[in-house]
């Protein structure tokens, strides 16, 4: 569904307004009606232990796509934030970069479901990608 | 229970190990046998769009908390990687600085069960806090 | 902290009208100011195929709890329903009768947060338990 | 993709060892390669206290489907157990029947995450329905 420049423009300005994405190295790589990609490198700055990417960052990023996909369904009069979520870590985070994909599943007038995945890709422009990470979130309108 | 200083030393180095928490200011404040607490300072590295400290930075701390105090209690032999986890956010993460604690709830043979919460204190040595976020998290131990 | 009785009497009146908990063979326990009890029998209606209770048991009478504790706090023009939750099966549920304990962790304006966990107790009488399983879980307020 | 007899057979024996499905009503609706579907009509012995159907009724059929789905794709010396689930409960289960449908979204060696959903049937014979609730789960496979 074709999305309003609005609605567009209002997340980015949101987005860009989030200290820990540019911190992460993310950016928002796609706005759809219910549906928001943001894209993040693999950098030393993210890494656990092990040198694969933090569950902490990777949760991040589909964090912050479940929360713009809910915003680009939400009135202009209410602000969205994150009331929980649960994320799965289905395997190492290994890839040089990743994309978050949030989507929502279902709008109330109150609280709108999410659910999001983490993909990693091995190469630059590759076009194959592993899951590495499954969430479920609750997102709940607030008076902006 | 007191700690062997070899489980002290090996999450310290583990926790050194983690770019993310550099990244995010975070630093390793306490460790118990079961139980871990992780500090950081607010910043606007870490805020979301309303300047409060955004859900992925609080995540974060509390996911490595909770992998550490698992930790505390495995074998030399396993390492723990986080399989999943929820979180409830349950106020807006504003204050000076914030304390993630994790503690183990059970421990099996795989998988250790942990909770978590995050607390916000509005000023330097303030004693009072507010619980921000609860977590619930699923450990699972891996041969090293 | 005292319980008014009307609220006691709300809390029963509505357990009594839900027809799974008396399918369960559950039973209202204890209601006090944030906190509400739930116990159930072990047999064979609510097993899983190895015997021991089902986790769809386990969750429903603990579910419950979560749910009567947050009604203990709200007002009275307003009816409580579960918008979400998540419970760790920490071990088999194995006993002669279990225990749902659910706790009021933090109360929204329109969100309440409680914690639950279910305790196994292995014969009648007995003081001693295990806990196996623990929730976390949203309960939204709606007008009545 | 085709299922094997064997695991076809393993699944409904199991089914049928599980007193909590019949105590609900519930029967092994189609069992496929990684997903599992699970029927049970609306009675007054599932219902909650405004009449719908109980989040914990929601909840058994989907853990169990969850569960089937994981045990489809489990080796034959591995039994399937529930470690931890979440669920949203997005709204009221209203219908005259229901069907769970559990999904295998990743099988590593010890775990496997599926995903679930509820759908509500108005009436009998209805193909059109609602999606009432959504469940993320962890499973996993113990040696029988």
């Amino acid at each position: 569904m074709p999305m309003s420049p609005e609605i567009e423009q209002r997340i980015a300005r949101s987005f860009e307004a989030q200290g820990l994405m540019a911190t992460l190295g993310a950016r928002l790589a796609w706005v759809g009606d219910g549906e928001v990609h943001i894209a993040m490198p693999n950098s030393p700055q993210v890494s656990q232990q092990h040198g694969y990417v933090h569950a902490g960052a990777v949760t991040s990023i589909v964090d912050s796509a479940c929360g713009y996909a809910a915003l680009s369904r939400a009135a202009p009069e209410f602000e969205v934030v994150s009331a929980e979520f649960k994320i799965n870590l289905m395997r190492p985070a290994i890839g040089t970069h990743f994309l978050a994909v949030g989507k929502v599943q279902s709008a109330g007038r109150l609280l709108t479901v999410c659910s999001g995945e983490v993909r990693a890709f091995l190469s630059e422009g590759a076009s194959e990608y592993k899951v590495v990470a499954l969430m479920q979130a609750t997102m709940v309108l607030v008076r902006a």
